[in-house]
Order: structure tokens, then C-alpha cells, then sequence
């Protein structure tokens, strides 16, 4: 009975089917039967992480790349350590499905004081916890198991949020039959196609002869459509921005490329190009405070052509419902039919960076970032930290090819180190390079020990500046909550299983020093790489300067 | 106007009256202002941790010792990653009030997509996720502050279990007058003195001329009755035991001391003592899968008296409400009333331990805990993960003095190194000694940085066997789901700032070895010491093979 088909099958290869060739997460005594299935499986493979938040952290970092992750933990202990991860999953719109292991049924129905449970004979008090961070959810059992797990699956597909399941060991044991419907039914569409014609003839009318800029962001990579916006700016001639959530939708090195927009806090440029236009196209753009120094974007809505997840606007008038697929297809098809679009002019000319420090000298955040950008690789993964990381790349000009990732609405510190394992995990013709500061990394620095497990080879810049500096530019500059221990980065990749084999530590005080050891790190793909920059813990880069003065406690 | 005194200063003034000296967390800007009241006050030190689980984690090892303790996270990000610490002080009666700070009202007002919310606009997701796991929460606000902050604290303390709170900082620096009440009334009382004088004169009737056995258990620590229940021992001369939750309530060293109950796990003398007595009394008693091998305990519940949190019973007559400490003053004056009493005798003769394997040989789990536990000193604080090291320890006789702690309700793996650290930070006269595996270290193995910088010099004995032990008593002996990534555990320390000057590193592969490395612990206090122990990967206490094969997942 044991090559029995069972509903643990079952999911596993729904799993498959949505995407995973891996699954993520920790064991534990309500979920290790069913691990022995993914063991079993030949479309999947275990990937064992050193705690469940970083299991979360590393399922999100792999769906941003495949569109899909999996995770399984046990329940109670399990599933909750990982529940900041999941909900940062859904409000970053990381399609991540969560497996959790329950109590068999009888255990459950015995009502009994169960290890793992809260001791009152509940056991479904999590289910209800993890509510308002996932978009699907259910509890399998015998009856329900094909049509909720494919539910769940489906809507974390289509809303591209996590979803949760629930999982007993004797349920999932139960023998099934495989799936015989396809998991995605892809001729499922919103879109009105009354809507999209009249959509069209309006923005015919709109368009011409109007200053244009386009500005993209975050949806557009989480909804695939990145090589449909690519295209529509290949057929056309105007100037296009991101927000620093969608930083390398569209090729950087362009001189059409205006530079990241950040409100108040963006270069006279691209400001101008956003804010001084006649006619502003967005697309899929969410504002958020830190991706816009506090929602400080000085934007006519009156010039906006809005394209989203279900809705276009021209003028703050809605179209809806019409896919951003299909809403993208339509502008593409309009913009390319002859009407006069003119491209907003730039306000100045766009001058390259000049290192400010010497090679010999300190490095300086103002520098530090560029130096980084000029060594990046067309096949590289950045994972930048919500600190000085995040807000140094988001200024900078990227090279073709490379995925910019960050964390900047739900901006959980430790969230990108597990990320970049997920990542690189999901996309291994890819190498990651994980940006992040002493303060951040030290949450989640276990998971060294699965890097290195997985050879997966990156990239580690480590800006050892002494603690939070991020939380210094905004408040308690010198106070000593803003200090972490003394820790030896040089030794710390050691601890997790470092050896002079697979990996190369380096170290570099000035602008120099970084540089030679980002030749080294391209030039050393077999290993992982550990740069340990040394930075002042005062010193921030422009960026996160204005952006802290906006996010400031105020008097209110 | 900085010097006026504030709602955070009568909400730290508070956490200062409940019993706590240090408040434990991770600093983010929502939290950033208040935290500023907490370095400007005499009454309280700010410990910083590396992560908020850690942070939790140390927040209940503090409340075990202190009986409350407080932590300060930031919203959604920091406060969901410390929630599993949350459920895990729910479960097992830890009093620990979680402090969050949120955005200011303004921003909460705007309904905006701010960083660190689900970006919907809606700010209370996350006091609602957190309902299941706390005793009271509030949002606080100018108006309810003083209320609030009295209530939620006052429901800690008398519940011995979770609170919360949720404060701006605009809200955190309104002007506010000191409190002018007592936060703790010691006059509340629930028990009704007719059912006491009924259960007294029932007792009477009761206990005389049955061969008798006492059994206690966690709810007498949580409740600080200790000295109540030694009192009462040492007034009599019944012979007793404990659950391995409320393991070192009482001395271990008398000759009355029948061993650690644990259903058919539990060796024949203090099995025999339990089920087979004509009057068992349950103090405080609470049953758990993990503690009663799966429920097995086999008792005749006509001849239980049983005093817990604000019931007695006597073969199932309940008397209610009577508070603990009254029905054990009432069973302290029955049995010293000249009635008599007869202990029930063992059933066969107390032998000490013999050693099993040589001191040359290669260390094996039958001896390990036994090894520790005779070098055990009177002011250690034991934690034992509840892996190995908490079946092994349960089973062993402890010094008097000694207090042990475990987690076998909630079992979150991880959790002892983080929460010996704050019990020792509550108790800096005791010494934490902390007894972990490689596979649960490694979860939380940080904390290590806060523990050096802290100095609080415990004894970490590291029990390196090569992955989830307990989990292959469990299922999947050889699967690799059950391994861990390869660590240097003698560099492990350094990376976290063990010196030669603040730490020694020792390994120990045979009993031998053990033993010189547990005396050169206890000679060496003002260090951190840590012993690497070298285990078989598939050797486990003999408690635990029994109490595994109770929890193996069944085929039902």
C-alpha cells in the first residue's frame, strides 16, 4: 500500500504543476510523514532551512522569481515563526503557498492538551491567525482535499498573495486519484472587451501631442509582463522612470532612462519628467511612504493615464474591468498607431556619477553604491536590505539583465539574506548578491549554513557600520538601541560550514579595496564570496537622507 | 517641555511595579521615540536582542524568574516575528507584556499604504492576530491610556499569561500625571471561605488511613507557591513526585523523592507510587501528551485530590472557587491535624545511578544527563531544549536549588537559548546552564552575541549529534529531512564575540572528557563556557524512546 497514490501525492504534484521544482521549510513530528513524499517525489526536492522565518524568507525570495514557492512547517510553533514572512509575502505580492502539519484527526478530535497547541482542545486558532495575510485557506480532509487544494493553489496564482493549508498526517495518507484537470485554466479573462474599445478610442483622443513619461512599478514583475512593457518601450521614444519597488523593469543604461523616482527625494530629472509632463503614464505603480519620502509625489492626477492589476483610468476616469495585460496590449497598440506622442524632454543633461572619495580612501555610502552597479553582472540577482542598501541601489544605475529585489512596503529587516537563497534556489543559471548591513544580516544569519549547503555560490556585500544605521538617520542617532553586539564577520561564514574550498572572505576599508574584491567575487563563481565593507555608522547614502527626513516622527 | 512626564513614562513606570528591571526587544522607527523614555529611566536597562522571536523568547525566560517581563517590537514586521514567542508564553504560562509601537495616529488616519502594514489602509490586523495568544490587549490611546495600560498589566499578572499593547508615539509623549494607584491590589481573593471550610471538612473525611502519594506540577511555579508546597512536604512524610513541567518544584535528594512521573514512560518505583496508591494528591497538575508519554498515565480518579488554579476536587466533588494557595494552606492544616496519614511505600528499593560506558568511551545518552546533573550546582538555572536534553534531564535527579525549565507544552525548538538568557538577566545571582542539540541551536543560535555582550557567563553544553534527534525517535531515522547543514560549533561562539578573555571552548567526545569539561564550567564562572558533546546521531534517552514511541504518528 505504500506506492499508493495518496492526497499528499496529490498536492505535491499540484505543487509542481504551479511551479516548484523545490519546496522549502522545517520539519517537525506533524508533518514528517509527508515529508517522506516530497522525498519520494521526482518533481520536487527538499530544501531544509535552519528556522521557519527564513524558510518563509527564502519561499518568497524563490516565488519573485518562479512565480510560485512552497513551504512546509508543523503547526503552532512552526507555522507562527513563520507568519512575518507571510505576511510580508502578501503585502510585497509573493504567491507563496504554506503547508502546515496538524495533529491527526483523532488527536484533534480528542480535544486534548496536544504539544504545539495553545493546551485548550482548539486546534484551529492559527488557520484564523494567518486570515488577514493570505488570500486562500482551508483545513484538508478526506472530502474536500482535490477541490480546496486546488482552489487555494489557484487563487495564490491568480492574486499572486501566500495561501495556507492545513494538513493532518492520516489525511494525508488517504489514498487518491491524480489530478486529471489542468491546475491553470488559462482561458479565464476579466477583461471587458466593451471596456477595453472604449478605453482605446479614449486614449486616442488623450495621447497626442502631449509631453509624455511612463513610470512603472512593482505590478508589472509580479503580473509577468515585463517583456510586454520592454516592447512598448522599444516601439516608442519616451522617457520612462521606475519606482524604486519596480527598480530594473526596463533597461537602465538607456539614455531615455530618467533615473528612480522617489518624490521630493528623486534627482531634478526624473522629478521633472514625473512631475512636469502632460501626459503620465503609469503602470502598475503602487505609492508607498518609503518609495515616495512619505507620499510626497507632486503629481496632477488630471495627466495620468493609470494602468492596473483589473483597471485603467485616463484622467482619473476608470475603465475597468480590463487586465493590465490586456490595458498594456491596447496602449502598445494605440501609442504605435500613428497619433503624434512626444517624449517629455529632460530638464538637464543626465551626467555619470564621479566617485567623490579616492581609491585609497574611506569608502563613502555616496560612492559605495555606484562602485557596486559598475561590477554587477547581466546575470545577477540583487537583494538589497531595507537599510542603507536598499535605499543606496535604488539611486543608481543598474546594468541590463539584472533583477533589482527589495523589500520596501512590508521592509522586515533580515527579510533579504533567506531571500537571495530562495532566489538563487529558483533561478540557478543566476548568481545572487545580497547587499545588507551588519545590523540586518545578524536576524536571519543562520541561513549562511544553507547557502553554503546549497552552493549556491553568492555574492555577499556586508556593510559593517555598527548597527541600525537606517533607524540612526531617523531618530537616536547615538542612542545605544541603535548598537548591535561585537560580532567577527570575517570568522562568521566559517561557523556555518565556510571552508577556503567553497568559499573566499574578504574585507576592504576603502574604495579600492572594494573594488578589487568585487573583481574577485565576478571572477570566482564557484564559490561564495563574503565582502565585509567597513562604513561609518553615520554616514548614509542621499537617498535614505531626504527619504528619513520625510519619514521622521513628527509632531502631531 | 522634554522633562514632562508622559504616557510612556506611566507605561515603563508601570512595567517597573510589575516586577521587571529590564525591558527586552529590537528597535524600528515606530518604536524609536518611546524607547527613548526607556534609556531616560531609573527603574529600567534596555536589552537589545538580535531578532524579536529571540527577543520573546528571552522576555519568557525572564518572566519565569521574575514573574513578568516586558518587550518592545516594532509593528507588523517586528511584532509577527515574536508572536511564536507570544504563543509559546500563552501556552506555558509565561507573563510577558508585548509592547508595539505603530504608526503615529496621523498616519493611521491617512489610510495609506505605510511600510510596515498590509498596505490596505488598515492598522488592526495585527492586534487581532494576536488575540488567540494574549490574556488583554489595547490600543492606546490620549483617552484610555492610564485604564488600558492598568488593565492589560493587571490581566497578566493574574492570569500568568500574555498581554498587549499598541502605542504611537504620538500618543506615547501626551502629557499624563504618575499613577496615584497601586498597580497590584493583593486584597482581591476568589475563594469562597464556605466551599474552602466544605472542602476542609471533606478532606477530613477523606485522607485518613489511605496509603498516600503528592504529584505537582507547573501551575504551583507559575503560581510562586513553592515555599507553600515545601512547607507542606516537609511537614509529612508522604512520598512524591513531579510532571516533568513542574520538574525541581521539590528536592530531588530525599529518599521520599519517588522520581519524575510520566505515565508508562515512568520508571516501576514512581509508577507504582502514583497509580497504585489509595489517595493520589495532584497539585497543580496538568497533563500533556509530552509529559504523560501520550496520556498514558493510568489513574483512578476516585482516589485523586486535586488543588488547582481556583478548583479542589476530591474523587471528582469540586469545591470552587478556592485559589491554590488557600486549598493548599487547607490540605496543609488537615494533614497536620493528627489525623493519619500513610505514605504509600515504594514498591521496590532507590538505586543510584551506575554508569554505564566507560570514561574512555565514546559518550552515550543513558549517562550524559547523569553526568551533568551531579555537576550541577545549587543557583543553576537548567534549560533543557525540548529535544534530547529534555527527556534526558526529566529523568534525572537534580540538585536542590537547582531549577529546571522546559517547554514541553509548546515546544518550539530554539526556544531555551534565547530564554535562558533572560532568566538569567532576571536572576543575576544564578547561573543558566543550557542543554541543547545542534539542530534546535541553530535556530536562535544569535542570541549567543547578546548572551556574550551581557556576560552573563552561562554553561552551554551543545549536544552535537548531527541533526533532529527527536524527530528521528519520531519517524524518518536516516531521511535527510532530518539533517542539518554542517556548522563549526567551536567557532560558532567567536563569531559572536567569545574571546579567549570572556569564554572557554571545549569539546568532549567521551564521559571522561564530559567530566573534566563540567568541572572546569563550574570552577570558571566569569565566562562563558561552552562544551560541545559528540553524540551518536541515533542515541537517545531512555524516557524518550518510550515517550517517541507514544507520539509516533499512528495508522488511524
Amino acid at each position: 500500500m505504500s506506492q499508493q497514490y495518496t492526497i499528499a501525492d496529490y498536492l505535491f504534484d499540484r505543487v509542481a504543476e504551479a511551479g516548484a521544482s523545490e519546496i522549502f521549510g522545517v520539519p517537525g513530528d506533524f508533518n514528517l510523514t509527508f515529508l517522506d513524499n516530497v522525498l519520494a517525489s521526482d518533481k520536487l526536492r527538499w530544501v531544509g532551512n535552519t528556522n521557519e522565518l527564513n524558510a518563509g524568507y527564502a519561499a518568497d525570495g524563490y516565488a519573485r522569481e518562479r512565480g510560485f514557492a512552497a513551504m512546509v512547517t508543523t503547526f503552532g510553533v512552526g507555522e507562527l515563526s513563520a507568519i512575518n514572512a507571510t505576511a510580508g509575502s502578501f503585502a510585497e505580492y509573493a504567491p507563496v503557498l504554506h503547508i502546515v502539519g496538524a495533529p491527526s484527526t483523532a488527536l484533534q478530535d480528542s480535544k486534548r492538551r496536544i504539544h504545539h497547541s495553545l493546551g485548550d482542545g482548539v486546534f484551529n486558532h492559527f488557520i484564523k491567525m494567518v486570515e488577514p495575510v493570505t488570500v486562500a485557506r482551508a483545513q484538508l480532509t478526506p472530502e474536500n482535499a482535490a477541490s480546496e487544494i486546488d482552489r487555494v493553489i489557484r487563487l495564490i496564482l491568480k492574486k499572486h498573495r501566500p495561501g495556507y493549508l492545513l494538513l493532518s498526517p492520516d489525511v494525508a495518507r488517504q489514498p487518491i486519484y491524480p489530478p486529471t484537470t489542468k491546475l491553470i485554466d488559462s482561458q479565464e479573462d476579466i477583461t471587458s472587451q466593451a471596456a477595453l474599445s472604449d478605453f482605446k478610442q479614449a486614449l486616442t483622443e488623450f495621447l497626442p501631442n502631449k509631453t509624455t513619461t511612463l513610470m512603472a512599478d512593482l505590478m508589472v514583475h509580479r503580473l509577468g509582463l515585463q517583456s510586454q512593457l520592454k516592447a512598448l518601450i522599444a516601439d516608442t521614444d519616451i522617457p520612462y522612470t521606475t519606482l524604486s519597488w519596480g527598480k530594473t523593469l526596463l533597461d537602465e543604461n538607456s539614455d531615455r532612462w530618467a533615473g528612480t523616482y522617489a518624490g521630493v527625494a528623486s534627482r531634478p530629472i526624473v522629478k521633472d519628467a514625473v512631475e512636469n509632463c502632460e501626459c503620465l503614464i503609469k503602470v502598475g505603480v503602487q505609492y508607498t511612504d518609503t518609495t515616495t519620502a512619505g507620499f510626497s509625489q507632486d503629481i496632477n492626477e488630471d495627466v495620468v493615464v493609470d494602468l492596473h492589476y483589473e483597471r485603467a483610468s485616463i484622467s482619473g476616469k476608470n475603465f475597468a474591468p480590463i487586465a493590465l495585460k490586456d490595458a498594456l496590449q491596447a496602449l502598445h497598440e494605440v501609442m504605435t498607431s500613428g497619433i503624434n506622442i512626444v517624449p517629455k524632454p529632460f530638464c538637464e543633461e543626465v551626467k555619470p556619477h564621479e566617485q567623490k572619495g579616492k581609491d585609497s580612501e574611506a569608502i563613502r555610502q555616496d560612492d559605495l553604491w555606484h562602485i557596486i552597479a559598475d561590477r554587477l553582472d547581466h546575470n545577477n540577482l540583487v537583494f538589497s536590505e531595507q537599510g542603507t542598501a536598499y535605499f543606496g541601489i535604488s539611486d543608481v544605475r543598474l546594468p541590463e539583465g539584472v533583477t533589482s529585489y527589495g523589500q520596501p512596503m512590508w521592509g522586515s529587516i533580515g527579510y533579504t539574506l533567506p531571500a537571495s537563497l530562495g532566489a538563487a534556489i529558483a533561478s540557478p543559471d543566476k548568481r545572487s548578491v545580497l547587499l545588507i548591513g551588519d545590523g540586518s544580516a545578524l536576524l536571519t544569519i543562520q541561513e549562511l549554513a544553507v547557502m553554503i549547503q546549497e552552493r549556491i555560490n553568492p555574492v555577499i556585500v556586508l556593510i559593517n557600520n555598527d548597527g541600525y544605521t537606517v533607524e540612526r538617520a531617523i531618530h537616536g542617532e547615538n542612542q545605544y538601541y541603535n548598537d548591535i553586539p561585537k560580532c567577527d564577520w570575517q570568522i562568521m561564514p566559517r561557523a556555518f560550514g565556510a571552508t577556503e574550498e567553497n568559499s573566499v572572505l574578504l574585507k576592504a576599508e576603502t574604495a579600492g579595496e572594494l573594488k578589487s574584491a568585487l573583481e574577485k567575487a565576478a571572477a570566482t563563481t564557484d564559490k561564495l564570496i563574503m565582502i565585509e565593507v567597513i562604513a561609518d555608522k553615520h554616514d548614509i547614502p542621499p537617498l535614505l537622507a531626504d527619504i528619513s527626513a520625510a519619514l521622521k516622527p513628527k509632531k502631531d
